[in-house]
């Protein structure tokens, strides 16, 4: 049977279905999700969850010309599949294939790049205000999840867009219903309209009188119904309103008719506009809609069954050593809490919730209050361990320098996802961590070379004199090393770790790239019959000014290598050091370029940048002895 | 007379105090705050409002068991006066004085330092949480302007302090009624609520029923006006509702016994609440009531008449500089909008708003959204001019990471305050920003020479191929360069200038302090009779390398010479140019060394720093040669 889906090149196609072909439409590009994503993975839940919702727009507004701006992007797949991205969709996420987010170089329709989240709101503004300044008459349109509106840039945006006459429609796609409610108010009040008795009334009472199509009767239905909802809800509706936008929903979003009626009049509608959508993450396909915290993102998994297909066996992953450990630590010590901004899986803080749930906080996608509600803790005498992927941690560098910097306050930070990610690209990986905060004064920097130093160095910095440590380690699975339940040993800051003696190149490294480093060297003593002198520099600051000397006494050629860019980081401490005493050395950068590296396999990645091992190989036979 | 003030060393020496004696320490601080003001410039518009709510906490809590933060922390003067500084005080802002703002070094009564904006919910938040882990019985109070409420943080504080259980006191210190409502949706509603009927109905009823000292009739009538208020009102009060705060107010913050009496009820009320506090701007000092904008921070000035002292003659601001000719730009080119975070007046981007009104936005104390505010302006084809303190464009690593510089937008960001700023101390110093961005991938950073080299600079960022730029120029007046109304010249991308040729040292330097060299190779010439070879770099990124390699050509050792942090900056891309190629020279940094600069006055803190033109002329005589 053909595929309607398969007649669908650009919106354009859309314009002319009618609503039950639409459905159709819909039911086929699920079909579709489900069916490239079960064997090349992706983010399938929130996708699912905002098929109508892409559809509807792109029935309802003329892209490119009408701007429709994808919140953190991820549920964004609908919209590629329907805007000339069918086919290419199945290598999502891949080398030279689409991006996992919206990008303006991937596609016209794509009005503004994400991956990060809370941003839509004031791009979508940005255009908004530029088009009127131009004059040109267009409709801007910022799809925001729940989660990402309890970050502080969507309340900067809303609260800057609400005081402006644009067009602007900001639709929020309310998909956490089922889900545990986070630490935020903003959820509760979504969950209070939404499961309020004011829900299921509006939903039909509005759509009967929707079906009759005239628009002043429906506004005023609509205030009617609202206004007796109020009285319930005067705390939940109100929040939007009281920042200058008008407020429509809870609506279903997973309702194509009644998200294309309630579109068709808000378009006609001027000035600042709300759309509260309520969605079913993984809609359509039911093991995703049953378990929507797995089904996020959940790997490869056959569709007919739903069985997700994980990789049984081999090394833990560094999240699970760090939650495991500090869980450990959090039972030894009481001043011991853990803080994430919406990273407690990610982060495996939720390891410490379960033993610990009073002294674990999931702040919300709100990554400078995360920062400075621990330096908050600290300055009341707690020891916060707070973990944030490095990308996100990027949000709060000012929250490091001005709350924790400082003030000597002692805050431990867990950088998770340090170095190259892979498959979700260039907005993801955390390579600017060690350049950006070593210029921090007063903050300890490290990164692990496997999962029993991960573990001594999480013990460490607790006990240390050092005020804020930031311990940075990679996505996915660790070395290999037999790290649990091992003893805790002390690990001297500052101090680096000789891996091999020798000479004729040294090598210096930091992080778990420093275990190809060593395979370089077993390799190069075959090779060349030689010893390289290879330290694990362990601390990037303070940085090990013995080894950086003992590297140059014994080689003219210094390799640095690092997860991270060669500008300011590793490579710039060492060049610094090197060159303010004047040595008549060459060091030489392993690492990533000073470039954005797009959506690939890390293995790829890495071969990108010429990180591998036989890269690094290549790199000391080419410099022995010079 | 003796003054009641000279009583006062403590917060424990005003418990016993009457109202009546209270009132008088009011009046007698905001003289001693003038007095010393007068001829000790710090702010003293926001701290002459706030002298009723310092001393009004003081009474009513016990810090510092109490934890007391004030948001931003330049209206905390009275705090300080009362809190064993009132000597000390004579010394604000002073080297080795006290700092301008808290600081949790100085006194325990500071329980958080601040500077940047918006922080206090989220730090009073953590102490809270760790007081109640610790089972410590405690008042955690954040005291935030109404400024700093736009900011995103205070926003991710409030939403998530409102869910939960924290006996968390904050009061919002409403003073902006009289000054322009800046482009936000939350100033408008402050002052909807405060220009509303209910305000002074509820002013005089509330109060009249305090007097009878019934909590519960209290609260109940509270409610009763309350929700009679709402009912005009429903928009404005139930924003911090919807955020689980329990809301009071609007109240006359400059009553010191309305006050105390709600402050002693608010006490016994657990859970998360809001006050809302109106208060005047410069309250009881005439000339500050009537112009408050001038007397936020108004320099010398005489006591007795108001008079302002400010220095006449001599060069320009550099921002005077750049509000002049963003405007000409602006003039020529109606692609050109103007963005600034809360820094209209101080950017000099004023200019631009009084002959451009509709294409210039100051978009209130929110970074992180001016900076993607311009992304998407930029997305639409706009060139959007983003005037941001450097200190504070640390708020906005991520949204320059991943809005502007990951999609290649056009936008010129102008860091004013790059470098270091003087009496404002650690807080606002612009040293971290070279070193920090040097290591995004496709952002050009320049810094002028002087006032003709910035307006090139400008009129070139916009002409250049490149995407974004960052120019960065300091607080505080020029070189005394002819620009004004000078012809336009465009200035390569990535080119040095030679500011002097010869060898023995080479010096590169960027920035103004390039004049500082130039002073140094002039002395050079006549005490070692050589010529010294500079080179004004320029661009930090793209680096001149040709420029370099003259450098490295002409002599052994190399001086760098910035305006910030010596870890990563001008001197770490200097030193990664000489150790990637291995070559024998020494670099030898001037600069901002790493750790942070205390209060001070700019030539001080250059001094501290050995950034002063001997200091330079020193490093090249110890070098010459070598």
């Amino acid at each position: 049977m053909s595929r309607l889906l398969d007649t669908v090149n650009s919106p354009a196609d859309l314009k002319g279905l009618s609503q039950e072909q639409l459905e159709q439409l819909c039911r086929e590009i699920r079909e579709y999700i489900v069916e490239c994503c079960a064997h090349n993975p992706g983010h399938i839940g929130s996708s699912l969850g905002a098929v109508e919702i892409a559809v509807a727009l792109h029935k309802v507004f003329d892209a490119p010309k009408d701007k429709i701006v994808w919140d953190v992007g991820h549920q964004a797949y609908a919209h590629k599949i329907i805007t000339g991205r069918r086919v290419s969709f199945q290598h999502n996420r891949e080398k030279d294939g689409l991006s996992g987010f919206p990008r303006r170089d991937e596609s016209e329709y794509d009005a503004f790049g994400a991956g990060h989240a809370s941003t839509s709101i004031s791009a979508a503004l940005g255009m908004a205000v530029a088009d009127q300044l131009s004059g040109i008459e267009a409709n801007h349109i910022a799809v925001i999840g729940d989660g990402a509106m309890s970050g502080g840039l969507a309340f900067e945006g809303l609260n800057n867009a609400g005081s402006s006459r644009a067009n602007l429609l900001v639709i929020l796609n309310d998909n956490r219903i089922s889900i545990d409610v986070p630490n935020d108010a903003m959820h509760r009040h979504l969950m209070r309209i939404t499961t309020g008795a004011g829900y299921n009334r509006i939903k039909k009472s509005i759509w009967r009188r929707l079906g009759e199509g005239k628009f002043r009767e429906f506004l005023q239905a609509l205030t009617r119904s609202t206004k007796k909802f109020l009285l319930h809800n005067t705390q939940t509706v109100s929040m939007f309103d009281s920042l200058g936008f008008r407020y429509f929903g809870p609506i279903d979003g997973n309702d194509l008719g009644a998200v294309i009626s309630i579109l068709e009049r808000l378009k006609k509608l001027e000035g600042p506009k709300i759309l509260h959508l309520v969605t079913v993450k993984g809609k359509g396909y039911k093991p995703a809609e049953e378990n929507p915290e797995v089904w996020h993102a959940p790997g490869v998994f056959d569709p007919e069954t739903g069985e997700t297909n994980h990789a049984k066996g081999g090394p833990a992953k560094y999240q699970t050593v760090f939650g495991e450990t500090v869980t450990e630590l959090a039972a030894a010590d009481p001043r011991i809490v853990g803080i994430t901004p919406a990273m407690l899986r990610g982060s495996s803080l939720d390891i410490m919730k379960e033993r610990f749930p009073d002294r674990v906080f999931d702040v919300g996608i709100a990554e400078g209050h995360a920062v400075t509600f621990s330096a908050g803790l600290a300055a009341a005498g707690m020891l916060p361990v707070c973990n944030i992927y490095s990308s996100f941690m990027q949000r709060a560098y000012d929250n490091l320098v001005h709350d924790v910097a400082l003030q000597h306050l002692k805050v431990i930070f867990c950088l998770d996802r340090g170095g190259l990610v892979g498959e979700d690209g260039a907005t993801h990986h955390g390579v600017f961590d060690m350049a950006a905060f070593r210029s921090v004064p007063g903050i300890a920097i490290a990164s692990p070379y496997n999962e029993t130093d991960l573990r001594n160095l999480l013990y460490s910095a607790a006990q240390s004199d050092w005020p804020a440590t930031i311990i940075r380690y990679p996505r996915g699975c660790g070395e290999g090393a037999a790290w649990r339940g091992a003893a805790f040993e002390k690990i001297p800051f500052g101090k680096a770790v000789k891996r091999s003696d020798g000479g004729g190149v040294a090598i210096l490294s930091i992080g778990p790239i420093g275990n190809k480093c060593a395979q370089a060297v077993e390799a190069a003593r075959e090779k060349l019959g030689a010893e390289i002198l290879h330290y694990d520099m362990r601390f990037l600051k303070p940085i090990d000014t013995e080894a950086l000397e003992a590297a140059c006494a014994a080689a003219d050629t210094i390799l640095t290598v690092e997860d991270g860019t060669v500008v300011g980081g590793l490579h710039g401490a060492v060049c610094e050091y090197v060159a303010d005493r004047g040595l008549d050395k060459r060091v030489i950068a392993v690492g990533v370029p000073d470039k954005f590296i797009e959506q690939a396999t890390v293995a790829q990645q890495y071969s990108e940048c010429k990180m591998g091992w036989e890269d690094i190989l290549q790199k000391v036979t080419e410099n022995f002895g010079n």
